[in-house]
């Protein structure tokens, strides 16, 4: 797959990088210091982001997949949740644009003994961060951080809030087997989307890119979510909200599901992990309800048996794999295109 | 020491890589695609693995001990369980081979979460992964990740069944002493023998190279091993297996302690450490009774003044320090030559 | 600021070393293998640690700021304590010399499988470490392991004890405020001296460069102190110790709040956080007794509210945040220096 088969007429007004230039090299038509949502991100952005991205698997598709463009560039991760994909997806893709990658798990480290976001912000950058991704349980802290934070911020999940480079590999990887283009196209959100920071950046991207979105789940799960598709729908994006999950996946595209929280049982949110994979799991009958191409999607780490069977996860639909490895070519455009915002500032 | 000392006749079917090539260009001889244990492994492997690491001894030994045979490659360090020694040789190791490393930590990670081995080891794959080396607390667990993962696996200890690269260090930290080999020699593996895997990867590679290998330890501790004796005998290996220390240690040329668990004195497996320590610890005057140059060797960590006296541990006997700095050669000869392989596959 | 501003008149005995020097060819004057605490270190010898610094600072404003002084340089961090931002520092300062940097968190390793300090450290020389920085709630610790260790040991604090390189980024932040020393000058350290290693370390420099020390807080974390004052005064250093703040802060040149544990509460030693912040904690109005130019100073992490005002902390006289920038400019000159007495050695 090449550029010029997915966006045949679109002419770009930015220039995708040269990814083999040497740090401070780059020309880059990107804007933002930071990566909080996909939000403020403009279309002619998001394919930016694409095009980079497409640079960045054919240098993972070579012997020796690095480039030099971060060398010298110290990347921090600073992780106040518990994480391997996002966190290792971030840190290959550093340590492949030759950054010096530092980890902070917060919950290991001095951080725990009360010191304020603030401050701690402060001092990783007094330690040498020039690029920061940040997870947090709190929605917002990041958007606190990039305040504070001289470099960029890159927020790698904050709360129920965003979780912006997720919907960046998720749009990737369905444009990837869609024609170059989600436009026109159902997308189905299977699962907790009241608590899922992933659903809400998708909704935002996917809507943008002009993507006929369906979110559903437990109605209890499904809270003002409503009130925001009546919104959505006002601006002229495509979105509806449903509890009937016949009708969700009836001729989709792309059905996702999302991870359910064991602890939103005792929440009483949810009846029991039998009934939900009962009445929300994504079995093959169901799927079948679906185009016959239908993409199977789930962000992980998935629960087999809960919110997707195990032969569907594993099934000839399923490109869950293929999310993870779009991760860290994603993640190498992102910090790529930061990289060149902060050297140009 | 050179190769020469050590095996004057024997012809080598395979020749000793040159370990300063670039990436990619090393001729190699190795043929297995993982390492999950050295049962599956042939004298003349052996014998390559053995002189591949003499060759990074001397690299070990340089002022700056890299060489670029890994540089490019993703070696994924993927523990289940505790370890400094084992994680950090193995890190090392790939280190000095310009490999980037990735640590997984599974107790601190989302691993914890539920994933299943299976979809674990495909998104540590799609997220970069060439080499995973894994440890486990389920017996078998790194053969089911072989089966799934696209790259190599070498098992860095699973359960109670295999710890291979251990096996494959004691044997060179053995022949170094030895005059290059230990065929007729008397080798004494002493306590906890039921629940150790590097006592099961010892007995395969020491009786395969001629040694004469003697289980000791409680009764209780040793269940099952004696039927395995019978086995081995049947095939023409030397394997003898009781509780008599005294008969064990006399006029043996190497004494291997291994750490007796805490934790199995809850299972009723052993009255007390006390008691252990008093009837199986490697005391002075026990070590009497072996051959005068007597080698003394432990897996580490050590619980000086259980299974070995502090006095035995840190005397001239002992060689244990030495089985750690052996450790970090092993691995990078283990690593360089499962590389090659991939790269030629 | 250069070095010549600082110290116009005073030769100094030592040549500062071209940091930009290939490994093992640095010229270095520094005599010490270890960097324990700052006790033994000579006036001369700070010196040139502080011009070193000067060097390192100007690395660290270069675009790309590596120097490859420590390539192929084994750099262990063992701590057996929590901690962000020492941990981080010295891996970056080791990282921007190029350094191999392993990581090992005593706590969540197998070094609590219960081995001995002493195979703990002959174990991670064995795995390759050259440089040991070792962080240990015992005091003296980190002796016991030089007495042991065939490389240079760096003490990264050691219980009650000593924490050198940050009593040497305390003095580093002050000279750079104060003319390019602190002869003469008003120094207070407020709060838990009795259990501050940064005290203590502090108390040592900062007396020898000849500051007029002043301790304060309450009785009950003040014991010892006065006896140890006496017998500074003897040795004509000045060395005054009080329970008023008025008394102490009056005129000061610099003021050091040291973080109070929330420990200390059940101990008895203090009635309660909010009584400690009223009567010790470093406000505005308190403050505005020192010089109007007057530095305050913390080690981080703060507990702000408590030991300092958050007005404070983020005010114009704070240079906390300096403290953490030069800290890893002091650990690269510290690393660099004992590298460089090691590969003449």
């Amino acid at each position: 797959m090449t550029v010029a088969d997915r966006e045949p007429g679109a002419p770009l007004a930015m220039e995708v990088p040269a990814v083999d230039s040497p740090p401070g090299e780059q020309p880059v038509g990107w804007s933002h210091r930071h990566l909080l949502d996909v939000d403020v991100v403009t279309p002619d952005e998001i394919e930016l982001v694409m095009r980079t991205t497409d640079a960045m698997r054919e240098v993972l598709s070579r012997p020796i997949s690095k480039v030099p463009a971060l060398r010298g560039t110290n990347v921090t991760i600073l992780f106040y949740e518990a994480s391997t994909r996002t966190r290792v997806s971030f840190e290959v893709a550093a340590k492949n644009l030759s950054a010096d990658v530092v980890n902070i798990a917060a919950a290991t480290s001095s951080v725990s003994k009360g010191e304020s976001l603030v401050d701690t912000v402060k001092t990783v950058e007094a330690l040498g961060a020039q690029i920061l991704v940040m997870r947090h349980s709190v929605s917002g802290a990041p958007y606190l951080a990039a305040e504070i934070f001289g470099g960029s911020v890159v927020n790698g999940g904050d709360g129920w809030h965003a979780h912006p480079t997720q919907a960046l590999l998720d749009l990737y990887t369905m444009r990837a087997h869609l024609d170059g283009s989600v436009e026109g196209r159902k997308v189905v959100i299977l699962g907790d989307i009241l608590h899922s920071r992933v659903a809400r950046s998708n909704i935002w991207s996917l809507t943008a890119a002009g993507a006929d979105v369906w979110l559903c789940g437990p109605a209890t799960l499904l809270r003002g979510f409503e009130a925001w598709g009546l919104r959505g729908a006002a601006d002229g994006r495509r979105f509806h909200v449903t509890s009937s999950l016949e009708e969700a996946v009836r001729d989709a595209d792309v059905v996702m599901a999302l991870r359910i929280q064991k602890e939103r049982m005792s929440s009483g949110l949810l009846p029991s992990l039998r009934e939900y994979a009962a009445r929300y799991g994504l079995t093959r009958d169901r799927l079948a309800l679906a185009r016959p191409d239908a993409l199977v999607m789930h962000p992980g780490p998935m629960n087999e048996g809960v919110e997707i069977a195990p032969d569907v996860a594993a099934g000839s639909a399923s490109v869950i794999t293929e999310q993870v490895a779009n991760g860290v070519a994603i993640r190498m455009a992102v910090l790529y295109l930061l990289a060149g915002t902060s050297s140009n500032a």
